[in-house]
């Protein structure tokens, strides 16, 4: 292999194109983040680019605007597979062959069935084309995106807070404050990475939740989720989660799969499902959940208002046993208060 | 200050000589681990010693023992106020005065009411009495011992281990395992520092458990902690915990004053109470825990036995809120498992 490659480089470049306009969330989903840097016949670089999210160029029609009569012959260093469906934007494989580029160097296939098939249509044009360089960490710059894409349906992140011995309220059902501010600072920073916001009726009926992402000075985001209620039962006009602050949604229905579809039809790609216990008992129970989210809290209620429902386990070998992705001490930040711990847990495809 | 002062040197020694016999444990308690180093005129060590456990010399007796006639005119350092009463050995302060002494350096006051006056008793023998040094560290090295000598009754952790929803059990009653491998050692060595464990009558009725002390290759202890069931019932005398490989005592109250009152006429220093959740609830609602050591599993149960019984907490600002004195990752050690986390707290004084 050649030391003197310049690919390697150009992918490395090109992912962190891509990661510079921050984290995913309400801002860049329905969309993954794709980076592209062309490079001429003598390896230097004749153009970057990278999406800026929906409605603006793909990264690769970004880049050939910046190399112009440079583009032909030159060799594209692209994160994700190019696209070969006209969305928004006109197909990224077409753009690439009437720019005249002689090589295709990517790092992730498109995981999406509809967009499929963009490297197929620049062999047919003559072009030569390489996948792999770098696939990880473009899979892992895109995860929720990516799951999304292969699941057809949104990616969801159920998050609770719960004491240590397993209760989210008081018996009177007070439960300001389980987490500490560090845990309820963290939650807001993961919501910010999810563009829609997922409760059942029951928690919008009883707790009125605003449900808008706030960060550390109570300020909301620029772009907010979507704000969806689950659950056949009216609700009243005046709630909270209505109002105008960011769109919401009623959906009514309670099944898991039509509702998630019904977010896929409106181009949501990861939802963070605050609860309550019941609904999301029901999405564990159809298989719904990605990634569970939990904050515990060091202290005692002794009774209250279980954290989780149940979950119709019986016995011990039957326990819901997620692999732990990461487990993480969250030190107080408050006078009086106590570190959490948030575990963040995958269910297993085994067994579970 | 003199910067050749020899007796923080000699301080620091006396106190690794005193750790120097282990852990403290059923083979050290009821007494305190204490160390000694006797200082000549011109600074050089003319003795040292170590208590090495009950029925055997205090450690500035076994000091004296070495220094023979050098300990004439000599300064003791020593980590622990010197004994003022004649237990299974001499009081060490009429030792000391005997041996010609001229000045004793101690680190800790003894904080038992009983043999307190070594001090004054030196002082009117006109020995030079001087405290406080490395003080804390002295603490420290008998953290237990200490607190359970100014509370005059034995110390008490209190251990359970939870899943991330507060169970302790199925809802058929099975619990193998809740905890991790690593958890379950890490326990059986957090059990071994203590001298007693502690159950409930419904926890030998209905688990049946041995209550012995092992290690990683399941090979019981030396010196095993006293096994205490506690409560009115009557127990099969097949039960596990009354096997001969240890001591065990059925006391049939339902006090913990009272039999904490019991175990501590029996010399003993630190209770390790497993449970379960009625007893400990008990003990919490005396204000008779000291410590709580828990272990979290993070898989979901949904339903089954609480790990916490109810501690008639009703709203969320009256929870239980101790302060966390260590919070820690055990990481898995057998293929098929996940990390666990053990929190150590301290119930706070005040709010409780
Ligand atoms: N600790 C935490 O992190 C946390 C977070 C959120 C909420 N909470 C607490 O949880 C409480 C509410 O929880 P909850 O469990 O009672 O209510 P919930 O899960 O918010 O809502 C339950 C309702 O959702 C509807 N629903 C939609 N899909 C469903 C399905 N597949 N299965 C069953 N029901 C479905 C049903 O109402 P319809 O009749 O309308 O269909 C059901 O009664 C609140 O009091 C809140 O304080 C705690
Ligand atoms: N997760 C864990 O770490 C863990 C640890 C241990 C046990 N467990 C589980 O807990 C279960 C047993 O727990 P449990 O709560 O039912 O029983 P328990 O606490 O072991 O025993 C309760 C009994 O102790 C006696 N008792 C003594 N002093 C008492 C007091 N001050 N207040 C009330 N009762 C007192 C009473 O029986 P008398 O009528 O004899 O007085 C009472 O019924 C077992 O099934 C076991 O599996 C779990």
């Amino acid at each position: 292999m050649d030391q003197r490659d310049p690919e390697p480089g150009a992918m490395r470049r090109a992912l962190d194109l891509a990661a510079a306009i921050g984290d995913p969330g309400p801002a860049t989903y329905p969309n993954p983040r794709v980076g592209c840097v062309l490079l001429g016949a003598d390896g230097s670089v004749v153009g970057e680019g990278f999406h800026r999210g929906p409605g603006t160029p793909h990264a690769e029609v970004d880049a050939l605007a910046h190399a112009g009569a440079s583009a032909r012959g030159a060799t594209a260093v692209v994160t994700l597979e190019p696209c070969n469906h006209t969305g928004r934007t006109g197909p990224c494989a077409q753009a690439l062959i009437d720019a005249g580029v002689a090589r295709v160097v990517y790092a992730q296939a498109d995981p999406n069935p509809v967009a499929a098939g963009g490297a197929a249509t620049l062999k047919q044009a003559g072009i030569e084309v390489e996948q792999g360089l770098y696939a990880a960490e473009a899979r892992d710059l895109n995860r929720v995106w990516t799951r999304a894409a292969e699941l057809q349906r949104p990616f969801v992140t159920w998050k609770f807070a719960t004491t240590l011995d397993g209760r989210s309220a008081a018996a009177d059902g007070t439960s300001r404050w389980v987490s500490s501010r560090a845990a309820r600072l963290d939650t807001h920073a993961l919501r910010a990475l999810s563009d829609t916001m997922l409760v059942g009726t029951n928690t919008v009926a009883v707790d009125d939740p605003a449900l808008t992402v706030r960060d550390a000075e109570d300020r909301p985001l620029g772009v907010q989720p979507l704000r969806v209620v689950m659950g056949e039962r009216d609700l009243p006009a005046d709630r909270r989660i209505f109002a105008d602050q960011a769109p919401s949604l009623h959906l009514r229905t309670r099944d898991p799969h039509e509702a998630l579809a019904a977010l896929w039809d409106r181009e949501r790609r990861h939802v963070f499902l605050e609860g309550g216990p019941t609904l999301a008992a029901a999405f564990l129970a159809a298989g719904l959940v990605d990634e569970i989210v939990v904050y515990v809290a060091p202290f005692l209620l002794g009774a209250g208002r279980s954290a989780v429902a149940d979950l119709e386990i019986t016995t011990i070998s039957d326990a819901f046993r997620p692999r732990v992705r990461s487990v993480d001490v969250l030190p107080a930040t408050e006078e009086g208060e106590q570190p959490n711990v948030r575990f963040i847990l995958e269910p297993q495809k085994e067994g579970h």
